[in-house]
């Protein structure tokens, strides 16, 4: 049986050591965020997530979820009541808006949910995981009749939210959905057409499940730029809140997917089903992106989440499994053989996980931090340096986090031998589960596009020159750490990499626009490690902080130097391989016509 | 429904134009093997693998294995009659020897029956797969009389035959194995232990299945020096080669497998059934190292194999699947999208597939040369050259092809966007069964060690320094070829960097043999890479050639050369980034204490 406990000594050293959020405890919204309040939570929700969620994440991928004749379905065995413990608790209302029932926390304690509840069970985290970004859409674009019928309900997560995007011809590209909001005389709409892939579609959980639907109204323009936005409850709502008749949206079918079984994957089908209109006609996108933005981030925790869960289950089979002999001789020569432990290969495979887990987690920590300073930092020009910030490194989060955090659960599997293999084992589960998270919210192609198509030429590149900055700052800031030398001159070295790429795609990008798209992947992967050097400067610093200081837990600071150290010598050589290959261009690239790809 | 068209273009573009097989005519069973028969035997295995097999590897995956009541094991719908035609064909016996009724044909022809088959249908292939193994053991190995009783029938593929190494407690460690082998008054031994994960344990293709296992006589050695194998039929088998009584081994249990669900992978229990040694006492693991090195060259072709047919598959959808417009506008303005293939980052996956799998094929068929001239080149020192050569490849063409076959996979899967992960798109298989490959036969990270450990010191480096000699030339021999000019560049410097590697261990690792170990899966990587740069300079050359002769086929021909300068752009810069990692040693990798790596 696969074992998870939270790493809530990791999370408090992050937030209270690294970021150090008290000295942000005079801002609203923060001042209940104090280091005692974060250990507090911290705790409690590592507990939930490791004995109550765990121990349902392998079951739950055998049992998978049944669709009944009704079009009913049933989620696996113990989720109900899981999630029955996950809202009254109020998990999923830390950081939600207190007006509406809400703890008014900062977002990145909210986000600390999130990685603990996926990592423990990535498909019990879908069924809530939706409903923060279709509260924010609807806090920010509906009306507000719209909003004192749902917000509440959905804050505290009595009814779940769902985001109905895709559809069989289109998935990227939502200028092409076929799904048509026709209006009815009260002001409602009919809405008609055939959504797929829809997480938490259906599902046993809540009463009701609000539905947020991207539809086309009559004679909308064709483009994306004809899109609108509806809510759709799965049970009408009267006025006084109580629960009416069915609407006429079911679900037509479960996918049958490569992982998270536990959650339910719908064909939802709308014959007509009455929806309401969130905000204006044909702006529907714009709405859909405030969900997809928070989404985003909480699926690049997501691909930390399975990596993590996967590290500690590797780290414990190769402790308790012996072959062979350590290539210095035999470390344990009273047993027949020694651990896993002893052969370089099985640590390195360790150790990368250990330098992205704890990198990726101070990665997506700053990232929350980022978020809450964009909506509450006391001057404009703070906050509009962190919502810069945020919008570059969200693409970065998301693919560059999935795509490594995949990497590293296919590494811990490695380390099972044979036994990875066999599914009993909760290896495979990890890899399958954690492959969604590289292809949903936005497929990491698209994220690599989103980064250097929209998010670095923004504002004059206004976003990227104050990341290049922040690395150069941390490089400089250890200067009196010699400890971290090596490591700054490796990040500093990396940060060059970085900008001499960006000024690249700024000279060969105009003359072909295909000279960004076939680096844009690479790109996002240099920014990504040189990400997390960053992280690991600051982290480093904080270790020495801590050692100097003597506050004692010695060996968990040592511990991150070495793995900083770790870091800078394996990680950021990939920057300049990248480099040299985004510098290559496209030319190669797009030059086959498409009958050379057939085989013959 | 997945397709699968056996590349046999590309085939015979390498046997025939890179590898000049004719060239080879005078040597015994190359006579038989001039282009005309090797067009024939291609074309026809391609076609039974494309149309024979490939159609039932997705309902192979879903219905998976079932073990009867009574220990027997039904296949899945299909594969017994396809079995039959297989076996009927003679696709088996190719490169078998011709007085136990094999063909006697090159090494390098059955190999490509063995891609093909693969490609078409992992599971299906893996039980004729091992039986070509377990032959060469039997023949090198076992005494006349065994070879007299089993030989025939299994190298026919009336019986079919597999390798039972590893235990519960054991697998790459086989010095560990409890299988106990107590002498009959005989001559025979009764065999008691439990062997798991072994691949087509039992099934109901053949009438008969030939066990070989490793035991323990008793008294023998606690190590690896104390392994004896043996032959242990499924069903006893008469003198007059009639079958007899049923054996005392049985099926316990099918394993649950993330992939591979069509092939029966079981515990098999033994309980005092009759066997009968292979060779001498205690040296079963040379015996079984001959079943050994045949199998990882075959699980090298594999993770080609599900490359090429995930790579099929994503150039299909990419033509027919239209989403957003290319970045230089749109390529098919009538429509109301452009398809995928015009966005630059499904290109880099595509391009990255199609230089990989060309040069894997390339690199494993010279392999396979490489094997039939180590046993009948003219000269004593030409079979020891191809000798010293196959010995180093074979971790490399096993651990460089299924690690970059399974990323391979797992990028054609991101080309589906979220159809990939839906099993009915089959994109979801070939990623889980391509991850068998990376494990099996020993896991990847044996095969490194297998290459730092022994096969590089070996003859005092003359095998890897014939490979540096042998690209360098390459690298030469293009010198009036300017199109081959980067290439050549990029590869000489890449062989530089291998070299300088190599250095770097022999001046390390005698200080810290760990310093080897931290690198080893790097240093493959880096020789697979240049390996693969080989092959592009060899196909690159032979393309131009071609084109000179105006022997038609232009494009074919054209693609090669824009492929072998993709190849040389975006694959060859990772290997200075590889040695940049590997020369930081094992200093941080091994630093930290067992304590460090505990979750808190």
């Amino acid at each position: 049986m696969p074992i998870y406990k939270a790493p809530t000594r990791d999370t408090r050293f992050v937030i209270n050591e690294v970021l150090q959020l008290e000295q942000f405890s005079q801002l609203p919204g923060f001042e209940n965020a104090g280091a005692d309040m974060v250990d507090a939570v911290v705790e409690e929700c590592g507990k939930f997530a490791s004995e109550v969620l765990a121990p349902l994440n392998l079951s739950g991928d055998q049992q998978g979820c049944t669709r009944n004749a009704d079009g009913s379905v049933t989620t696996p065995a113990g989720f109900k009541e899981a999630f029955r413990l996950y809202q009254e608790a109020g998990w999923g209302t830390l950081s939600s808006p207190v007006e509406f029932g809400g703890q008014g926390m900062p977002h990145l304690l909210g986000f600390v949910v999130e990685e603990y509840v996926a990592t423990a069970n990535h498909a019990f985290g879908m069924y809530p995981g939706l409903t923060a970004g279709a509260v924010s859409a609807i806090l920010s674009k509906a009306s507000p009749d719209l909003q004192a019928k749902y917000l509440h309900k959905m804050v505290t997560n009595q009814w779940l939210g769902t985001m109905n995007l895709t559809e069989p011809q289109c998935g990227t590209d939502l200028g092409l959905i076929r799904t048509r909001a026709v209006p009815n005389i009260d002001g409602s709409y009919a809405i008609t057409g055939t959504k797929i892939f829809i997480s938490a579609g259906e599902h046993d959980l809540t009463e009701n499940i609000i539905h947020l639907v991207l539809a086309k109204t009559p004679g909308a323009p064709e483009s994306s730029k004809g899109i609108s936005l509806f809510i759709v409850p799965k049970i009408m709502v009267d006025d006084d809140g109580s629960l009416g008749a069915r609407n006429a949206v079911t679900c037509g079918s479960l996918e049958h997917k490569m992982g998270i079984h536990g959650n339910a994957t719908c064909v939802m089908n709308y014959d007509g089903a009455t929806g309401w209109m969130v905000g204006e006609e044909n702006k529907g996108l714009a709405a859909m992106f405030i969900m997809m933005n928070a989404a985003r981030l909480g699926v690049g925790i997501q691909g930390l989440a399975q990596a993590e869960v996967a590290y500690q289950n590797a780290v414990r089979y190769a402790q308790d499994r012996r072959q062979g002999r350590a290539l210095t001789g035999p470390a344990e020569p009273q047993e027949k053989a020694d651990p896993l432990f002893v052969h370089p290969d099985i640590r390195r495979m360790l150790m990368d996980a250990k330098a992205f887990t704890e990198g990726m987690r101070a990665f997506y920590l700053w990232g929350g931090l980022l978020v809450d300073l964009s909506h509450k930092a006391a001057s404009e020009e703070e906050r509009r340096l962190a919502d810069d910030m945020i919008s570059l490194l969200t693409p970065v989060i998301k693919g560059y986090g999935t795509d490594k955090g995949f990497d590293t659960c296919v590494q811990m599997q490695q380390v099972f031998g044979g036994h990875g293999y066999i599914e009993e084992w909760g290896m495979s589960q990890f890899v399958r589960d954690a492959r969604i998270a590289q292809i949903y919210e936005g497929a990491n192609g698209v994220q690599a596009m989103d980064l250097v198509g929209r998010k670095l030429a923004l504002n004059g590149g206004r976003a990227v020159q104050a990341f290049f900055a922040e690395v150069d700052a941390a490089c400089a800031a250890v200067n009196d750490k010699p400890q971290l030398a090596g490591l700054a001159g490796q990040v500093e070295k990396a940060n060059g990499e970085l900008k001499a790429a960006t000024m690249w795609f700024m000279q060969n990008g105009m003359t072909n626009p295909n000279n960004v798209g076939a680096g844009a992947h690479h790109y996002m992967h240099m920014m990504g490690i040189v990400g997390l050097g960053l992280m690991w400067l600051k982290m480093g610093a904080a270790a020495i902080d801590a050692l100097a200081a003597g506050t004692g837990d010695k060996s968990f600071y040592e511990a991150k130097l070495v793995t900083a150290r770790y870091f800078g010598e394996r990680f950021t050589p990939d920057v300049g391989a990248l480099r040299r290959k985004l510098e290559t261009g496209s030319a190669a690239m797009m030059e086959l016509p498409v009958e050379a790809f057939a085989t013959a």
